[in-house]
Parts: structure tokens; sequence; C-alpha cells
């Protein structure tokens, strides 16, 4: 059963078949947040610290950290964003136990970040572009270090599931050149807005349960997307996070405060038997009553409808 | 792709792999529902036509009548039962144009509904007893309805999915004998609350997927029973449904009036991409904006993470 271990200085999450939803909290990212953006290029790490602080509460399991601010003071990122994105870990580091995945398209911010971070965080991320594969597999390979890997290339996203399916097995092929094992690749099918793509959903489930069945790697997907351009966007997103977890998806990017959401995960991680004794549903869900050992002696209620001929 | 066809006197629904997952509204039950079943022995059909009317509104397919009231004045349910049932049939065929489920344990019930039902019913149902088959499918054959087929016979139910599903295989290879196509099995696989067994609704999911893709057959359940005795049911509900119909469910015996599950039904007709259009969801969802047409200008958004490397 494939495995992928993350730590913090303290704590361990793991992404796996046969473990609870790994959720990894998106909120630290300041791509089309203007104003976590502007306080970050100012050295503000109020907004970080909170957004830490909450989504740690709200039962991430990991923290996602973006430090992808286009300073006004300066255009060029291979400058600015390791030292910010070291700063960013520093901040979040303090006030919260979870294991980080470290999010930037500038190698030399993944580099910096992983001399800084504390534990085995999870890379964020390699696509199956040659220049990008040589530049992350080997930090990949040298920290020992899992990774997220997108399944686009040169020629972009393709439409044709068959084709992400390759993508992935490519890097998955190439990491192991590399002496990364499949276990440390957690594959990110790209999931489509429906709006946009009106198969995208069925699409995602049936490559999710290849990637699992055929290369056994652990997935991960920015769950939210899924629903863009909708109405009740929460509604979509609560459905859909059963479904993929049905389907044998391990990890989300997600915004583990938007309760509906969450709360579906929980509900899935129980209907998944990866719940034990359902403590975790009756801890969050207590309200309302009820317990398992009620449910146990439900002998008579087997088979679920009222009665039987 | 299987297809089970049902009608009314006005109305078609159909339970299909290719089609949205059908509701059968369970309300119209007097089973555990004691004012109910006291209304209905005097004759009074007030709460029986409230429910038609309500699950009609609510967004059923189907509507399921069950008479079962065990009479203060004459305990033999094949004498009362019979016109007491064909009573409740007519009076929800007077207020509803949905086909209808009859639901019964008493073979002449079910034969005198089916001489006064309207349109093509679902008939609930049979097991793999002996004796049951030997009541019902001769019925089923000579009205050329459809049936729900529940996964248990002499020795009860198992617990061990390989001997549900051959139950399961039983009843279609007998009732084949009498010349009923299997698409016109509806299997109940036979879901039990998590709460007594915590691998139930991962069973329920391998089985579905084993029926659909072995027998060919539609399937069923009665849905809240897999939360019986946890807390906040209806959170679980509606992440059990999504999961169910990702794993190739096709119908389901519910309550049509739990807004949570049925948004979460209609989430996964939009996510299975059995709503053409997403025009069911816009139009339940309306509120909080959004249009596919906006969604299909995301070009930009495709793949759903904020940024790129």
């Amino acid at each position: 059963m494939t495995r992928t271990v993350l730590e913090s200085k303290t704590k361990t999450a793991e992404i796996g078949f046969d473990a609870p939803f790994c959720v990894i909290g998106e909120r630290i990212n300041p791509t089309g947040r203007k104003k976590l953006a502007a306080e970050m290029e100012a050295g503000n790490f109020e907004t970080v610290i909170k957004d830490a602080i909450e989504q740690t509460a709200a039962g991430a399991n990991v923290l996602d950290v973006n430090a992808g601010v286009v300073f006004n003071s300066n255009p060029n990122p291979n400058e600015t964003e390791p030292p910010l994105l070291v700063e960013t870990i520093r901040q979040v580091q303090a006030v919260s136990d979870l294991p980080i995945c470290i999010d930037s398209s500038v190698t030399g911010a993944i580099e910096a970040a992983l001399e800084v971070v504390e534990g085995r965080p999870l890379i964020n991320s390699t696509t199956a572009e040659e220049e990008k594969m040589e530049a992350i597999l080997p930090l990949v390979a040298k920290y020992k270090v899992p990774v997220v890997a997108i399944c686009n290339d040169e020629t972009g996203i393709s439409e044709d599931p068959d084709v992400r399916f390759a993508v992935a097995k490519r890097i998955v092929e190439r990491a192991a050149d590399y002496g990364i094992p499949a276990a440390d690749i957690v594959v990110d099918p790209l999931l489509m807005p429906i709006g946009a793509m009106a198969s995208a959903g069925q699409q995602v489930f049936a490559l999710v349960r290849r990637l699992r069945e055929e290369l056994k790697v652990n997935t991960t997907c920015g769950a939210s997307n899924v629903s863009f351009g909708l109405p009740n966007r929460h509604g979509i997103n609560a459905a859909f996070l059963p479904m993929a977890i049905g389907a044998g998806m391990t990890s989300a990017i997600m915004n583990p405060c938007r309760e509906a959401e969450m709360n579906a995960v929980r509900a899935a991680n129980l209907l998944m038997n990866h719940d034990e004794g359902g403590m975790n549903w009756i801890r969050t869900n207590r309200e309302g009553g009820g317990d398992m050992s009620a449910a146990g002696e439900a002998g008579g209620r087997r088979g679920g409808r009222r009665r039987r001929g």
C-alpha cells in the first residue's frame, strides 16, 4: 500500500491508500490575493500567521506555502522569492506544527526553502516539461522528499485522459532514474472546471483509479476548480470530494476553513473505513446525538428498509 | 447500456447507467409511523396526499407506496392490505404524475395493486428466498414490469459481499427462466449501517461496481440506513450518495424532502455528466450567481491552481 510520509518537527502526515484523506491547506498563497501580496512584499506576515493558525485549527493535515509575490520594487522573482519564501515558512512554522508543502515555480526558492524547512516537506511541483524535471527532480532526490507531479508537458494540458496518464507515467519513470520511488510522487491529474468540460469529473475519477492501480501513486488536485463559474460552488465541491475519495484520490489542495467541504471529507473518511470507530466524525459532529454502540446494537435495522416480507 | 423504464399515465422515469440518479421517494410508508398507520386504517389519506405532493415538488422521480398497516381490527394483512394498497395508490395517482413503486410483502396486495396502477410500476420486492421468487417472479413476468431484487435468501443477509453478489446472480438467473430481462431487475445490495459494520460503505461501492459490470443490472438501496445511530446523519448521507453514484449506483429509496441529500444527488449528477448543460443544477441553485458560459470562458483557470511554473 502506497504511503507518502510528510513530517514537521513534531508531527507526521501521511498520504496513503489506507489513510484518511490528506487535506493540504491552500490559503497561504498571494496569487490572486492583492492585499496579502502587498502585505508580504512589505514584510508584514499578519495574514500569513492568521491563515496558518486558522487552517491548523480547522483540521488541515499539511499547509501549502506559496510566496509568489510579484514585487513592485523588483520584477525578478528569482531574486525576491527565495528570501520571501524562506521567511514565510519560518513564520508559519512558528505558529503551526503541521508539515509544509513548498509551493513555488522558482527553483531557487524551492532550494532555499528546503534548507530551512523542518522535517520532511512536500515539493509543489514538477510537470513533465524537460526543463522543469531537470530542475526539480535532482532536488527531490538530494533532499529525499516527495513531490507533486502535474500531468502537463511542453504541449500543455491534454483533454485526453490517456495522454495525461502517459504524462504522469513519464514523470514517474524519469523520477525512478533519479532513484525517487513512486511512493514519493503525488500525481495531480489536473481537474478542469466541469463548466468548461462536462466530462471533467468522470475523467478525473477514471484517471485517479488508473494512476492508483497501474502506477501505484498517490494523487492530489486543486479541488475547488471543479466548480469554477457555477452557482453554489460549495455544494458541488462537497459532492466532488467524496466522489474523488471513493475513486481513490488520497489528498487535495483545498480550503480547510470551508465547513461544507471539510465535513464532506470527514464523512467520506468514515464511509471508506478510514476513521477508526468513527471517532473523528463523532468528535466533530457530536451535536445531534448518537454513538457507534447504539448503531452496533441495531441488528433489527440491518438492511435498512423498514420491513422485509 | 442498461435502462429500466418506469411509467405513470403521463410520465416516464428511467433508471439507467447513463441517466441522472433516480430518486424513489420513501415517505408513503406507515411502518414506524404510528400516526400515519392509524390514519390509513381509518381511511384518512390526508398525510398520504401531503407526502405525495411534497415529494413530487421536491424532485422525486418515482414514489414508493407502502400500505403495510397492521390493523387493530384485523391482524391478517392478506385481507387488509390489498384493498388498502389499492386505495392508497389511487389517492397518490390523483395528486402526482410520478410512476409508482409498489412496496409490499403481501403478494396479494402487489397483485391487486398491479391491476389498478397506471403505467409501468416498479415492484418492491423479491428476495432470493424460493417461496418469494415463486410468488413474485410470475407476477413480474405476467405484467412485464421491473422488480427490486434484495440480496438475501433463506439464510438471511450475508456479511460477505461475494455471497451477496451470488445471491443477486441467482435472482437474475431465475428471472431469466421466466423471460424477465436483467434490465428489469434493480438489485438492492443491502446497505448496512456503518456504525454496525465499518466496512459497509466500501463493501456496497465494490458490490455496485460488480453488479453493474458483471450482471449489467441497475441498483438501488435504502440510502439513509448507512448513517443509522450516528450524529449528523444528513452529513453522512450527503457524502454517501455521491460516492454510491460515483461507484455506479443508479437509484435510491430515500427522502427527497431532505435538501442536503437531494442537492448532493444533483451535484453528483452534474459531476457524472448526467445534467446536460448543468441546467438542473443551475435552476435549483441559481442564487449565488454563475453560469456555464462564464465557466466555458475560463480557459486561464484550467488545471485549477493559481499559477503554473
